[in-house]
């Protein structure tokens, strides 16, 4: 069994393992008493906090331990903006933030703030110049609330994307934000591991379970200086800004595991990137109608993810791990939603049979090898149950679409249209890509589907056939044939 | 060195210990994700419930795992009075909860809500009469804002109080909520390592660290029919309860050790429960001047707190620390704060010279013995430092307080006063012991006092020594020589 669902969690390191056990015996007492034993483990917690700090490059009193990086996220945003709640009430965030930033906006937006969001390139990177207007004057991808331009209470942005590694701008963006006197949150979950985020936020955040130290651990820095009032209910822990009796053992390891996971990430990087550079370039090759995303240099060193057509993310993922690989798909929070990763599509790429593969240390070439070998039977497999075309004869019994030629034909003089609805992705994709060949060049067909994956999914797959896609009217998407 | 501060947290129990290195290897995945080694996570985070759950008496899908007893005490608190926001906004909770409930009853004042307060008696007991007539239009104690007699949105109530250990009359409670159709909250922080709490509660929490389980792991359960609307922002882990990546190694380990120490808690509990009965009755016959408060029966098996007159707690835990013993005092939050514990102060005893000493299992008659030789040796040394009355000759250079004739014999015609102004507990009261022998019987001596401790410590002396306290105005405390 080969893991490659790094960017989720890490099993945990060996100095974190190590550094656990002795913290078990040594530090398991209240840091906040007097006697002997709380002293020993306020020691612990005072060395934890020096040696994280200094990794992520701030000052220890500036760092504070939360349960999770969630945690973490959800308490900058929400002490940010009540700090700077008489200035604004305008948060700013990218399209790509995790779902954590996106929560916790959604409770600013249900408090009665507003909220602006960033968009990204199509490869999923947002624009420091755009930042720049919005900051400026101008309103945000979807601003949601009384006009409020020119300002903002926070802007937050991850240093690199969770789903498709792609770096974001921060050194650029915070001198923006410097400029415009706007605080900046940085999530940096899935960077951390690797460097020191770059200078210039105003509030950090990061994850220790994503490099190889214990879940129950992340950490939020704010600098000094930085307005930030912590909601209610608190008590004296942390700094005041993060209550309940702190995971000391946990808090140790993942300061330990940070550090040594840092000594070897320069060498670790490379190594990984090369494997992912072999795998960006050979997984289009190898498997038909794919397409791998995201920025393929300014990226993570470990992670990449491509997309499938007439494929869906669930079944490539269960047969991955049947074939003896973890991967992950579609949004990084939950691989039960429905709903296609918000992250492919602000980016407007395919989302159908998404498959995101993040290396952990120690991955060797021949695991990337044998991952090449298996992928392209299974996706060939996943799409002759789907009798996707091109497939081949599906086996008897497992075809889950209606043969194409039932559902075409409907209004022939009117052009094709085919009816998806009530079809789930990858489904409506597979019978338009049925009926093409027979519209004329010139031609229209239209698909009807109710599934919100063909919102994202049906132009990506123009763009990728070369067919002119002419837009949606409801659950009436209408395709021209080109070519 | 003994450690005698099991209430604050324990040692990790040699099946957590166990427990928490099996599932580092087994579950450090994301038990969200479909592969392999999510499934695999999955079950032991199922597995962890069921057992939890079948300890603490409900059922598996009404109990979360949080990240520590804090935010499971917050959680509650919040999500039940979110839930029930358009019956009332009207909390109460009974003056001797852990601080977490006192914070979040804070937090909802702050929000426009409102709190009463349900007072103790000089045992720590509420009465469940006080309850009844509180929710059928009594006002609280603190009633502190408009005028909502008569119903109430929940109701806190500690299963057992973390400083003296009194158990609270759970079961009437519970039963006067029922027919009031007001739901209970049961703090079972301190009782949950011995018994399953007593059943009728609505919403129920704990804390792992109290039974040797690992710190970072709280329990929050939520009956099946309580409304409860969690506070956002949320995301999917824990039935939407409590968001963010699960410590499940920790989690694992505080299920597996809490049944392990059920299982040995009915005999364990009577051996401890002999030896804290040594203790009340020993202590007081050893130590001068000293008060065992709590009830001395309706008690946990594994705590007693007592209160040394003429001597302060943060000197006797160091005391008791060079002697070899571990103990706590005064507020279970934080050893640090100046102002006295708000339990000793509702059940209206002394407060001076607190010290709290619970048991860890496996807790030796030698050891207490050995706590009995030296606790005499340290109270004194603590009094003689403080030029206490009877404490004979301090030693030189080291005396805190001023010589007493040098404050008394202001006003001479108008009885004695005695300025202590800027002088922090227990002076006040070391200076009045000094010159009630100079009042004539039936005189009366005015004491100066401005810190908050003297409010508590005064009355408490004159209630211990039989004279007669006759009130504060403001700063100045005046007594009566009685005898």
């Amino acid at each position: 069994m080969v893991y490659f669902d790094a960017a989720s969690a890490l099993p945990p390191h060996p100095v974190a393992r190590q550094a656990l056990l002795a913290a078990l015996d040594e530090g398991w007492a209240d840091p906040a008493r007097l006697h002997r034993e709380g002293r020993r483990a306020r020691l612990l917690l005072d060395a934890a906090r020096e040696s994280a700090a200094e990794s992520l490059g701030c000052r220890p009193d500036e760092l504070v331990f939360t349960p999770s990086g969630t945690r973490a996220l959800h308490a900058a945003v929400a002490g940010a903006l009540a700090g700077r709640r008489r200035v604004s009430r305008r948060l700013v965030v990218s399209a790509v933030e995790h779902s954590a930033v996106l929560h916790a906006a959604d409770a600013h937006r249900a408090d009665g703030g507003t909220v602006a969001e960033l968009g990204v390139d199509r490869l999923g990177r947002v624009d420091p110049a755009q930042v720049a207007e919005l900051l400026s004057g101008g309103p945000g991808a979807s601003e949601d609330g009384p006009g409020e331009e020119g300002t903002a209470a926070l802007l937050c942005l991850q240093s690199a994307n969770h789903e498709v590694g792609t770096l974001q701008p921060v050194a650029e963006v915070a001198e923006i934000c410097r400029a415009a006197g706007v605080p900046l949150l940085v999530d940096a979950a899935q960077s951390a591991p690797w460097e020191a985020p770059p200078a210039g936020w105003s509030l950090l955040a990061a994850s220790a379970h994503k490099w190889g130290g214990p879940g129950g651990v992340g950490l939020l820095a704010v600098r000094k200086g930085v307005r930030f009032a912590p909601a209610p209910p608190l008590d004296e822990r942390e700094y005041g800004r993060m209550p309940g009796f702190p995971d000391l053992p946990a808090i140790v390891a993942a300061a330990a595991s940070l550090r040594a996971v840092r000594a070897a990430a320069a060498a670790e990087g490379a190594r990984l990137r090369a494997l992912v550079d072999r795998l960006r370039e050979a997984v289009p090759r190898l498997v038909p109608d794919c397409e791998v995303v995201g920025d393929p240099v300014r990226r993570l060193p470990h992670l990449v993810t491509f997309s499938c057509l007439y494929a869906d993310g669930e079944s490539l993922l269960l047969g991955l791990d049947r074939a003896g690989f973890s991967v992950s798909s579609g949004s990084s929070c939950t691989s039960s939603t429905l709903t296609p990763s918000h992250v492919l599509r602000a980016m407007g790429v395919l989302s159908e049979g998404n498959v995101r593969v993040s290396l952990p240390p120690g991955t060797t070439g021949a695991d990337v090898e044998e991952f090449l070998r298996v992928l392209p039977e299974v996706v060939s497999s996943v799409r002759a149950q789907l009798d996707a075309p091109g497939a081949g004869t599906p086996k008897a019994g497992t075809s889950a679409a209606a043969p194409a030629t039932e559902v075409a034909d409907r209004a022939e003089d009117e052009g094709l249209t085919v009816d998806a609805l009530g079809k789930r992705c990858p489904l409506p994709v597979i019978e338009l890509a049925k009926v093409i060949g027979r519209v004329p060049v010139g031609g229209v067909v239209t698909v009807l589907a109710d599934d919100e994956a063909a919102r994202l999914d049906i132009p990506a797959w123009c763009a990728m056939r070369g067919q002119e896609y002419l837009g949606a009217d409801g659950t009436a998407y209408r395709v021209r044939r080109t070519s």
